[in-house]
């Protein structure tokens, strides 16, 4: 996709449109409910900001629960060789400007998109220098800690660059960190105590307990400063130069859903956004907001980015969060990318387009597909069970039934329900 | 939504862009490799025909598998309360043009939307003078047999009117028949047979040998004219005017998936589409078209009607064909839908929009919101299993992991795994 000029945003096309025609078609394409939230004027070079708000009625016996969520998609401002404390400065100094415009905009929850601190670089499988990133944290949390925000969540594995695609073992490796009592945790809590902001935080996590080995996390902390509880990314791509599977395995922590003040969240880290029965546990155990914090690329990919986030939503009656990456990052050294073309030096544009979807099924525009963008999105967590009782999905969804059913499936031996004729 | 005027179809609204931005907005809505497919030019009066082809690269080792689907969305062209031969009549009238300008497009498996011999009456409650619509199936099926179609998949309880939304058990339950041997089945035997084609014939089943209780059935009859098999539908509504559980209940019979000679198909019936797992099971039983014959309305399905079925290929790695109904039928009485407001005479909008979504995430556009409509789609079976090795999500789906969950789940004294801090 390099060289090649990218369209600003599917919304900004769709504007060219009559008003009275762009009503119909964003009633169809985006549903109703939503509309545009009223902030106070920012100012954040290099920074554009959207806000939304979903209705949802007000009821008798509950008051309402008003959360506002913050997505932040951000390029790398530097070129990907660029010495990582550089690096890392001017990420922090980006993320600084979005955490602060977020708690202007009294964002109550603020989420990076996967690996915000780093390039994407695990598409090159390099090593060198990609590990000395670690513990970059103390300049972006500083910043958020500035912003009064309530539930912060970092992008995943973003305590370094993302460097899997290169599947280079050095330095990435190096990246990784106790997901309890780890630097970057430590510093974190600082910052949530002193904000009174859940911060969610996904990490490189090394098990130094199980013999070193590395899994990727989110960790979360909680207003009060106190470590919350992680979840292990359960579903590992082995697509392209999704090399992730090099460096970490599924994670074994089930589907957490942390009970926060500000609400029921959970964390669906990138690829397992693809896997409808990830979704479906965590709303089972829960969840009122699922955030899925991704860095993905491609022609294949995009006409599925609105989809499946969006499914899930529809389908669990939760919020869900959907950040992706934006920019295109060159590296310095070609990789190939196991389909028979040329080797490269650029992973394809992260396409942006961060969106949140409600329960009912309504969705804010994406933000820009090539430019820095916050989302800023006020939700009344009433929705979701408005919702459920509107639907009915959960009480018609027959739990037994394919409890059973996967059950069978699972086992070595199973025979699909395949009617032949003889 | 009666007396609004109702816009055309999405993709008129979007057509208005200039050349290269429709192209630009197309590849993210719509996403690539779906193309327009080159059919005779057909004649038939009030039927708009679109025909797309679906992009998949030949292999080495397998021959293409190509199949040719037709989805048909109708409005009905009397009013509701006319007579019901007539109405029947005019219903077939235009099935038989559907099924002949189909046969002339060289299609395989033809699916009609759901009910669509009938008034969508489900929402009056009123079962007199519905019921006598039970037997109305020779004309269209005569229509079919001229049409050299191949597998023909008639809509959710074909031979009746939907008439669950009125909640009256008279006539309703008398549309109900034998799925193996009643008059229905016998008919479209011969049809099967004369024509080598499959036909889907989704009807009210009256199970005789037990206690006389109905189910929502799709009968399948092979391209030889045998009795296959049949799927009772899963999952029921209980939402507004689908007044559908009054009737019959959750089905019984699994996840079949019938292996024809044009491709495995399985049926996932209307209110089936917003359960992921119903769409997981068969997948899991090997489908490779799954149809969803509808009857929709409302601002509040609407945004989901392009989500879910689509979701579902992509989750699943095979085709799905969801077919709407189309227009908006007035009822002689009125009756309530339970949502505070005042009794009234119709269901509201059909908003038709049939479509067929690709494993790989692309799509057909949709046909008309308001129009009586043939949608052709050309697809190669073998885009299922590239598909699948292109992703993965096969192989990363950790059905151990969900069986185990689901059945945790399912328990009665399940607790979720909600992490709260005391």
């Amino acid at each position: 996709m390099s060289g090649k000029e990218e369209i600003e945003s599917l919304e900004k096309l769709l504007s060219k449109l009559d008003v009275k025609d762009l009503e119909s078609v964003n009633k169809i394409l985006y549903g109703i409910g939503c509309s545009k939230l009223e902030i106070p004027k920012i100012e954040a070079e290099d920074l554009e900001i959207q806000s939304y708000k979903f209705a949802c009625p007000r009821e008798q016996t509950r008051l309402p629960k008003i959360t506002r969520v913050g997505l932040f998609q951000n390029k790398t401002p530097l070129e990907t060789w660029a010495p990582i404390q550089e690096q890392r400065q001017a990420l922090h100094n980006l993320a600084e400007k979005a955490i602060e415009a977020a708690a202007k905009a009294s964002v109550n929850i603020f989420c990076f998109q996967e690996a915000w601190t780093m390039p994407f670089a695990f598409c090159t499988r390099e090593k060198v220098p990609w590990c000395e990133y670690a513990e970059n944290a103390e300049k972006a949390i500083e910043a958020a800690a500035k912003a009064s925000v309530n539930i912060f969540c970092f992008q995943e594995a973003w305590t370094m660059p993302f460097a899997f695609c290169t599947r280079e073992k050095v330095p990435w490796c190096e990246y990784a960190e106790n997901a309890e009592k780890g630097p970057t945790t430590r510093f974190l809590q600082n910052l949530a105590l002193k904000n009174n902001m859940v911060i969610i935080s996904p990490i490189l996590e090394r098990d130094e307990d199980h013999n070193d080995v590395l899994w990727n996390t989110a960790v979360v902390i909680d207003n009060h400063g106190d470590y919350f509880g992680k979840h292990r990314k359960n579903h590992i791509p082995r697509v392209g130069d999704f090399n992730e599977s090099t460096y970490y395995m599924e994670g074994n922590t089930g589907h957490p859903v942390f009970e926060t003040e500000f609400g029921k969240i959970a964390i669906n880290i990138c690829y397992g956004r693809h896997h409808p029965l990830n979704w479906l546990m965590f709303g089972i155990n829960g969840a009122e907001i699922v955030f899925n914090p991704s860095a993905t690329t491609g022609e294949l990919s995009e006409p599925l980015w609105g989809i499946e986030a969006r499914n899930a939503a529809i389908a669990n009656s939760y919020f869900t969060c959907a950040i992706n990456r934006v920019g295109t990052e060159i590296f310095q050294n070609e990789f190939s990318s196991g389909n028979s073309k040329p080797a490269h030096k650029d992973f394809g544009h992260f396409y942006g387009a961060s969106y949140v979807a409600a329960p009912n099924g309504s969705r804010t525009p994406g933000l820009s597909r090539i430019n820095n963008g916050l989302l800023v999105c006020e939700m009344d967590l009433n929705l979701c069970r408005q919702t459920k009782d509107f639907w009915g999905l959960q009480m018609t969804q027959r739990l037994d039934l394919y409890a059973k059913s996967l059950t069978a499936a699972a086992d070595l031996y199973f025979k699909p329900q395949l009617i032949k004729k003889f």
